[in-house]
């Protein structure tokens, strides 16, 4: 919930409620629990205004099944809110051909690549990058061509990308820049992620 | 998703099994933003293992219809998940007589009282307690008890508290402590909170 004012209204010719609906690029990285859980928070909200919610999951694995994706499917088909489409690298992004055999890299490319075709038909209005942090990091993508498509994207599209090690340039050109810090975690006392809690 | 192993094995005559199933509480702090959305995108992932959730929103105002509550209640009423239960400080708790006016003092004290009683009875698997590290920051509510009650909490009841400035001594007794640090938010651009983002 935003707290206070803001503590300077800039002289950019907006109007406040054009100031306030412009499309945010947001991120939450560190190395804390809660950026995706947060993120996908934020797509309830998302859901809830009846915007088309796009979500790509950068994960490496088809192991990881996140409670998410069957919450948002079911809120996605019920009709009430926006609509949800759920693309997964993990079993092989659903409009790559399966005799393809992409390995990691080429799987990560072939994710932006669709994020892009979608950014320019405008066919969400929020899309969570999940974990696509991690493939700028290793330069599987490229940073700048990233950053370059986002600032320039058409329309009202607001995006999150959640991951460790989120570039510098990346959090230049966000709006909203969350570091998830740990200041405790389950694990240090020997406690291993238990379902419904880490997915 | 949880990341690597843990770095050691209490000694604590657990098995890994009864250790990693241990009831968490969960705390999310800081003054950035993703606290609450955070305890929502995990409500989803117990939705999704069938648990019973109640969210109980320490907030001071009616104004706040989050869209969290719309989906969670939603999901609720799926069938395909576990329950959901949404009490909400600010229209008044609606186990509270409308004609006893509380103030936010009373409110919040009578909202903690609802908790116990549920944890007592072992009414939920997941208890998002939304804004309720306020009125323990504000002394409306007694940490040492809240402490104590959370503590000695029988069953597996997983909980989480949200918000700003939480009690030292709360961090102390959690299992898990995030502190959501704002790194950049637009407020500071003098961009308003808007819907589908704060809300």
């Amino acid at each position: 919930m935003p707290q206070g004012q803001p503590v300077s209204v800039p002289d950019d010719g907006l109007t406040t409620r054009q100031r306030r609906n412009r499309p945010l690029l947001m991120v939450h990285t560190g190395i804390g629990k809660g950026k995706s859980t947060a993120a996908f928070g934020l797509a309830l909200r998302a859901w809830n205004q009846g915007w088309p919610v796009g979500v790509f999951q950068f994960v490496k694995s088809a192991k990881w099944k996140v409670g998410e994706e069957n919450a948002l499917k079911v809120l996605g088909a019920s009709g009430e809110g926006g609509s949800v489409v759920w693309h997964k690298m993990g079993e092989g992004w659903s409009w790559v051909q399966r005799d393809q055999q992409l390995d990691n890299e080429a799987a990560a490319r072939e994710g932006w690549e669709q994020v892009k075709r979608d950014l320019a038909a405008e066919t969400h209005r929020l899309y969570v990058l999940d974990e696509f942090a991690y493939p700028m990091h290793w330069g599987w993508v490229d940073t700048d061509e990233v950053v370059e498509v986002l600032r320039d994207r058409p329309g009202s599209q607001h995006v999150v990308i959640t991951g460790r090690n989120a570039p510098a340039s990346l959090l230049d050109a966000a709006d909203l820049v969350t570091d998830m810090s740990k200041v405790k975690h389950p694990m240090d006392a020997g406690q291993k992620g238990q379902r419904g809690i880490e997915w």
